[in-house]
């Protein structure tokens, strides 16, 4: 689950997804957004239990689910022909179908973006969580020039210029400090080849991608198009991205295997397990630790 | 899972039971029977991912579903279109449709047999393992008669007569000891009425059956077509049953006020946890606790 403000996705919905969230204490309120990263079972056989709990209450809201062409049709199947059997499938959930990649959600300050991935006979996604750049107000500087409270500060906030009720024009400009870069957290599923993907995680502030297996196992990583522990290590120096975050470890191997060899090529990276959670800093904070 | 000497059986397949099994350490080995009570999706969605990932492995031994022809169909669905999508599903996969109770599975000293369950428009059943009676052969009494080693012996114990090599005719009769009681477990699934259940369940060594909810919700029990612990624990008296294992128990109540309700009426109950494991002991040996 990926969280910024009120919002709530889930990327991908295996099996057991609704007990692991019953766990997790998070809850389903407001969990309205599926992100697939491809239709490979393991990926989303959990929205037919988490739907199916859903549609059971007496009221629900829209649902949002978004993958590729293959992995709607799907996942559409699974909620129509399983899930749905012989009723209608509520209007309150919706398909969208991920043609290529770009911005899928956009508000003020957030910014949802997808981009193709290679994984086996797959239409993959994976996905692009930005928190915009942005310029603090500074109330002392506001003070300073004595701007009255009311919707002034509102527009200059966000940057726009105001003629006050004294006549003074004030521009946003002179209110807003300097630019905090954006946040960014990308999330991959599975991957047969990092090559074209640099670009796309290129500066993240973290990434979440699968380690499936060890480099000593290239050989399988390749025929089943997953990646080893020291790609993604490699892909995440080479993309210069702040953190590394590791999942889809095969229980052929130890975390801490996983963990050595991909912290040989990229020290910040951990090995997610089970109900782990992790806070993505803004930038400047990030100084302080 | 029920066990019994090289059977394994599985009873009911909701989401996440893979996941169970790996938990409990149980493994997959021989699990190659699957009953299902009925095709609501809770108790049946886990067919999806314990089949995706039996199907991965290089060589798949035969794997028996039972169920009613809804619960069969609305399974057979979800193994033909979702995890054998465009796939032919694997010939050692055989779906049984059960058109009404009776024997399933037979052999010298077990049988597996199935009986009509009452639960909102699902063709129900439930399921009877029966470790027959049996009579043990005494070695004892072999050695006093002086039947050599060899053939006759196995023949004795099977109950059958046998002329030795000297010419004597020997009885099982002779050999054997004292009737020693069947053993039998009871497998309800989710049960609306347990009126027409009690014959089904008489004299069973141990129930696994559904409480629901308390008798307080007693009509929502009624609405959704499930039983209360008091319900339950009144069938295992009726029924003279040695020991009620309660399961499916609602969320919204605390396992210690399912217990106080039922134990009232029904002493010898306990409410099962996951991965809880039970053993059912033969008769004889209840009398030593």
């Amino acid at each position: 689950m990926v969280r910024y403000g009120d919002f709530r996705f889930l990327v991908d919905c295996g099996e057991g997804t609704q007990r692991q969230i019953l766990l997790s204490g998070l809850g389903f309120r407001n969990l309205n957004k599926i992100l697939l990263t491809h239709g490979h079972l393991d990926h989303i056989l959990g929205v037919a239990g988490l739907l199916s709990t859903i549609i059971r209450w007496e009221s629900i809201e829209d649902i949002d689910l978004y993958g590729g062409r293959d992995t709607i049709e799907r996942v559409s199947d699974l909620v129509t022909r399983i899930v749905c059997r012989g009723t209608r499938v509520p209007a309150s959930i919706h398909f969208h179908v991920i043609e290529k990649g770009g911005t899928l959600i956009e508000t003020a300050d957030f910014r949802l973006s997808c981009f193709p991935v290679l994984h086996r006979g797959t239409d993959s996604f994976g996905y692009r969580f930005e928190r915009k750049s942005r310029r603090p107000f500074l109330p002392e500087r506001a003070e300073a020039l004595s701007i009255p409270p009311g919707p002034w500060r509102r527009e200059l906030a966000a940057g726009k210029s105001v003629t006050l009720p004294d006549g003074r024009r004030i521009d946003g400009e002179d209110v807003l400090g300097a630019e905090i870069p954006g946040t960014v957290l990308t999330v991959v599923g599975d991957c047969g080849d990092p090559r074209p993907l640099c670009a796309s995680v290129a500066g993240s502030d973290a990434l979440v991608i699968e380690a499936t297996y060890l480099e000593e196992d290239a050989a399988m990583a390749k025929k089943y198009s997953h990646m080893t522990a020291r790609m993604s290590a490699q892909l995440a120096k080479d993309g210069n991205v702040g953190r590394l975050i590791l999942t889809h470890v095969s229980r052929r191997y130890r975390d801490r295997d996983i963990l050595r060899e991909a912290a040989a090529v990229f020290p910040n990276t951990v090995v997610a397990r089970d109900l782990d959670s992790f806070h993505i800093p803004d930038r400047p904070e990030d100084a302080e630790g």
